[in-house]
């Protein structure tokens, strides 16, 4: 839709070889089925057009960058695809050495193995409640400072006039909230914005967002969301748990930490991709078990966002590690409340109990429910097409940290000042109940021993809003009041996501939602003559809350299962399904969902769960890349040297292939090997030669991997002598002798469902002999979508 | 453990070549890694050790089968393998007619498709909710007849003496209901005895269970189930609805019926494994959403027992069947209570509402429930252990029909003569209360206005008991009565499940696990000075219904839903979870869960999640059958039909190869294609000759495959002239020309990770030339299993 200049802002790097990418053809299909093979003597180096970037050099680059001072800007359209996002590895690298280890392994050994995945999901799940539970209790005591201090002063001037003073004290303690919050993401670690819930979906999905999972990410994060929730933005602090549990799951499976330069020596046997993710996902869940209370619903989400390949025991592990984290969470909560022992009240956000007797309802209210959930969707496509808008705008012209810093600043002090002024304006006065619901009644004009109503929405934490508005008795908010509530909330929360701070969208979401849906309450009420009895306001605000949230974010299957365990009671579970399908059909009739938009506007090869429906008239051999750079099985340093320092290529993943001697025949595939690999065997100095003068050395072992992932060194780093560019390496033993491949007539929905369901990173595609013609990579899968006009392609850029 | 001999009984039917697995290599390991191709002139016919034996001839050999009477016994033991079960496809055939469909195919009809699977699903739901809303109905219209008509004969002869006649009158009138329900099942469709839970767990683990979803399949079991509950026996009707709704799964997205020979011509293109599945899995969804109104944990049971590819589509229309499913039952059973339009009350099975104020529970009852968990695993160890001796008896002695239905009439009268005789000792009087809660109180020796708390257990539908010990006030029952009807009922529900009945399992294991939970609460409320006030009967009741059933049937992350959605209530999340792992862990320590055994007894190739972990010393070399029997592309037409005709190997999938003409060099792989669609070929005479003599004929259509699937006629049927032997066949068109395919060297692991997540049924294994060098198949893999002493090898049998 827009074609504009860009700063890619998940993270702040770009790579030097920025406009390589242009000029490589695109399709390269049935018009050249000829491979142009460039046989360099002896070896078969072949050059490739296009293929990924590396991205093996992220803590130097990062060192670099900010020497280097603010990257160039880039022409970005949404059409692209990135070639700068790497593919995680989900298939297990088979090559000897892990054979060799997995059958050393005695049964016992791999119990162990099972036993110690169990004690980091449980660890996983403690630390994640833990977090979870520093998070809340911080927010709730700064944002209680906060009110009582607003609340005093405003008290103080309603009597003698001069509410201006406090508009301003309230508009300057929330900017300086939020300027400590914009702060840390902005000039510190980018990557830590939004909720993250975007980056944690990538990552599911097999692409490697740089910086991610790191600990430097996590205390960012969790500083910042509380600095923008105390600072009163229109967030919420749920989505942010959730990239925490990630983080968490991340560090602690992994068993050492760069950012602290330790290594705890343990849960070695986890240091690769495929276990990582597993307990990614764990932690993912965890973190929405936290937040919600939900540990089924966290199990759900990890599952619908991540998964491809269910696995019985890995599920249970996600839902043990769900588990430990809401009971960590309840545990230590209801010690802070003064209740110790009392579990029943789970999650950050609480939707209160609803009791049974005003939950029932009735057939007829069912198509209700449904148009709310066709209004959810309307709105949800609005909020996401001016995020949209606002997003390019920003990506275009907010792109220096100064910058979003002082938006964050702006956003603050506008949601102050809005809040104020529609307290200061509204005149719906409530009388003040006897059992003191309300945490900070603003009585300000309103008689003695009332409140003003407005106020329990705008001047509270989100969460105790929501709250209200499912809650509180019939009559407490008049249609007025919920109907401005939600014009500018609306608004609000739209500029305020996309903003450099830590924070969800859930809980804006949702009190949007519950704004309007006890409107509709109210008034079907009003205008039924029966109305008075069944529509119930608490109840159309939680419909509310569920169409809009659908509306906004578009899941379905665990959203559900989240919102009927923060109700507490599964009565609702069926019209709140029936919500959620409908606001998310109305809804992707527009557009797509808030987080697929973020993902696509950073143009992440993201793979969907099948090929697009009218692509079974592409082959593998349209959809590959060729010619790929092969190595021979026992190869020459220098080349393997050159092949790696070629920037302007920078693959990843090499065939290896064995050539039949004296004969002209062409090569055979053999195995594939990793660039990562072979720059842990460079540095090793892994070289037939050597190996010969010491013998007694210690062979290269998996430990060497292990130890050098996930950042291995870039090969400029890897001094390599000229004696040594002359030496042969022998990669029999290191490569995956067992890659998976596909002939060349394989349709592309078939190559996709391989590459999908095992999580591939390469695909080595064949001709009959077995010899390489190709390579399929994330990429080559992701470049074609359903677009409105049938197939398309998407562009390749090194953005 | 035991060696006896059985007649197989999921399905009466045995093969003629019954020994011809004797005598084969079973490990065909690197000691014979050279291959004997047998090359029969111009042909390539290789001959096969042991391979899959047919299952297409279904129909026929059911008709033969009564003809030839009873099938002889064969010598079985457990560590067998049976080569009876075929597997299913569920990886799509993309041969050229395939392809040139989806291509011919526009976005648009994808579209319509896409709405028609949603159709499909809709329609599951309804008819799934339908069938269960019937079942109960009669149910408890029949079983009221039945409690009032005894209710009413024992108060007559409670004061003039006599209760004899009585009981009498009870055990005939359960009798004879029993005896309906077993004669329709033992002589009419043994696949319908049991819950179907085992089978339907095949059929979505990729086995092809003959008859299992077949209409009259449907019809016995609902008639089953209905006599054997009202029967009185200690079963539940919850199992059997998710096999009704797989049933009706299958029929309704096939469009047509078998049974009644009816083709609608609607939804052809579902007429494929792939589809069906799919649609299965919605239809078991279904039947768990409808016993247990728990949409979520049907989706979830779904997934956890099938689904190895998940996708996220799927999952919502499996969703959307439950939901659906749950919504008409309840609709229609709302009606039926006169109480329309009332949806919060859903479900067969229904735990009645737990008041908020009872289920809180305190972080000291943790420990408690834990070590419940632990007890139901015991418990439920100790049940499957009995269980499984007693069906090895059975499998040896009783397997006649009429010896099956006798059987099952002896227990029909034994439950109701202890029942009797246990209500009539009990001495447990309770006051009667003024709500009338029970249904048929009995007051029999007790004083006017008591009740006999016995009878409120026994002489009840197992759904109302367990309701009664859930929500009863504390102190309707004394220990002494929990305690006698814990271990009654124990044992009769031990000896029930496995009879030639339609019956569940779920609904005892909760009666059984509800009275000793319950039981347990009364002592601790007893033995702890304050256990009074927390240790509420009715909580520990569902803990320890939880843990009963958790030990017998072992599901964690579904049951805990399930368990969840039936209370209404997502308190107990935490707990159930801590129950049902601990009952899980427990149990598995000693024996598996019910349904695998009955699924190892029954020799099927199941597949397990993963491959055994130490397994990774295996290669594809020693997995695989070799060698294999292939085709050439264009074969002779009197070759094929040999090959099919041969009843000693009875392949299913054969690798089609390419000879180059003139050369010595052995054939290359370049397709697969299966019995199934040679045998449509045939049918059709598709010869290249007779195409040349009739061009005007119409070509083999997709659609052609699909009229004849699932049931293929044998190859015995198709008439073959001597001509027509000598007329070529040109396969090019309907193999499947891009079959997946391992390298010699791979990994057992590594094939079972390919052939698990895509679903396959053939696996071809080349050399490093793309030659065929064997075939995986299902049994190949399936074969391996980690036992006590750590990697075991299960033997192949005809059985």
């Amino acid at each position: 839709m827009a074609n504009i200049t860009k700063k890619v802002s998940w993270s702040s790097r770009t790579d030097e070889s920025g406009a390589a990418g242009e000029g490589t053809p695109l399709l390269n299909g049935s018009e050249q089925p000829k491979l142009s093979r460039q046989l360099s003597g002896g070896g078969s180096i072949f050059q490739i057009g296009r293929l990924s970037t590396v991205d093996l050099e992220e803590e130097i680059t990062s060192e670099e960058d900010s020497l280097r001072g603010r990257p160039k800007e880039i022409p970005h359209n949404e059409k692209l695809l990135s070639l700068k996002y790497e593919s995680l590895d989900y298939d297990n690298i088979e090559n000897q050495l892990f054979l060799e280890e997995e059958r050393r392994m005695s049964y016992m050994g791999f119990r162990c193995l099972e036993i110690s995945r169990w004690v980091v999901c449980g660890l996983i799940g403690f630390l994640t409640g833990l977090i979870a539970c520093m998070i809340d209790i911080v927010v709730e005591e700064l944002a209680g400072i906060k009110y009582q201090v607003v609340k005093w002063n405003i008290e103080k001037f309603t009597e003698v006039g001069g509410l201006s003073i406090s508009l301003i004290l309230w508009a300057v303690l929330n900017s300086v909230f939020v300027m400590m919050g914009a702060i840390v993401v902005a000039f510190f670690e980018p990557i830590a914005a939004g909720s993250g819930i975007p980056q944690i979906k990538c990552y599911l999905n097999g692409v490697k967002i740089p910086r991610v999972v790191r600990l430097k990410t996590l205390v960012v994060k969790v500083f910042g969301v509380i600095c923008s929730v105390v600072g009163g933005l229109a967030v919420g602090k749920e989505g942010p748990m959730i990239h925490s549990g990630a983080v968490v799951a991340a560090g602690v499976s992994q068993g050492r930490s760069t950012s602290l330069k330790r290594d705890f020596k343990i849960f070695e046997y986890f240091r690769r991709d495929t276990e990582k993710r597993d307990f990614v996902s764990a932690g993912a869940a965890a973190g929405v078990s936290a937040a919600f209370g939900a540990p089924v619903g966290g199990v759900l989400f990890s599952l619908e966002e991540g998964a491809s390949f269910w696995n019985q025991m890995l599920t249970w592990r996600i839902f043990f590690a769900s588990m430990i984290s809401t009971f960590t969470l309840n545990f230590f909560l209801s010690i802070y409340h003064n209740n110790p022992g009392d579990l029943s009240n789970p999650g950050l956000i609480n939707f209160g109990r609803f009791e049974t007797d005003s939950v029932t309802y009735n057939l007829y209210e069912i198509p209700l429910f449904i148009a709310m959930g066709a209004i959810g969707g309307l709105l949800g496509a609005l909020f996401n097409v001016l995020n949209y808008w606002l997003t390019i705008f920003r990506i275009r012209y907010v792109h220096r940290p100064c910058l979003q810093v002082m938006e964050a600043m702006l956003v603050a002090a506008v949601t102050a000042t809005v809040s104020f002024t529609m307290i200061y304006f509204s005149n719906d006065c409530q009388p003040l109940g006897p059992e003191h619901t309300e945490e900070y009644p603003l009585q300000l004009f309103c008689a003695d021993g009332e409140y003003n109503s407005m106020a329990t929405a705008f001047f509270n934490t989100p969460e105790r809003s929501v709250r209200s508005l499912f809650h509180n008795q019939p009559g407490s908010y008049n249609p007025l009041t919920l109907g401005l509530f939600t014009l500018t909330y609306f608004f609000l929360a739209c500029w305020t996501y996309g903003l450099a701070v830590s924070a969800g969208v859930f809980i804006p979401s949702l009190l949007i939602g519950a704004a309007w849906g006890r409107l509709c309450g109210i008034l079907l009420a009003s205008i039924t003559s029966t109305g008075s009895i069944w529509a119930d306001p608490g109840k159309y605000a939680l419909i509310g809350a569920a169409a809009q949230l659908g509306g906004i974010v578009r899941m379905t299957l665990s959203l559900t299962v989240i919102m009927v365990e923060a109700t507490g009671n599964v009565t609702y579970g069926l019209p709140i399904m029936l919500v959620l399908m409908t606001s998310k059909i109305v809804g992707d009739y527009f557009v797509e969902g808030l987080y697929d938009i973020h993902i696509k506007l950073q143009s992440v090869p993201f793979l969907h769960w099948e090929a697009p429906a009218t692509s079974h008239w592409l082959t593998a051999r349209e959809v590959m890349s060729s010619p790929v750079t092969c190595l021979n099985r026992i190869e020459k340093v220098g080349t393997i040297v050159d092949v790696l320092s070629n920037t302007s290529t920078n693959h990843n993943g090499f065939p290896v292939v064995v050539q039949v001697a004296g004969s002209d025949e062409p090569a055979k595939l053999c195995g594939l090997i990793l660039r990562s690999q072979l720059i842990v065997l460079l540095k090793h100095k892994v070289f037939v030669e050597l190996a010969r003068s010491r013998l007694t050395q210690r062979k290269l072992q998996l430990k060497d991997f292990r130890d050098a992932y996930p950042r291995f060194p870039p090969i400029q780093s890897i001094h390599v002598s000229q004696d040594e560019r002359e030496c042969m390496m022998d990669l029999t033993e290191f490569m995956n002798a067992t890659p998976y491949t596909v002939p060349m007539e394989t349709s592309l929905p078939r190559v996709f469902k391989l590459f999908r369901a095992l999580g591939l990173r390469h695909l080595v595609v064949v001709d009959d002999e077995n010899r390489v013609v190709g390579l399929v990579t994330r990429k080559d899968l992701a470049r074609y979508h359903l677009g409105k006009h049938g197939l398309e392609e998407l562009q390749l850029a090194q953005t």
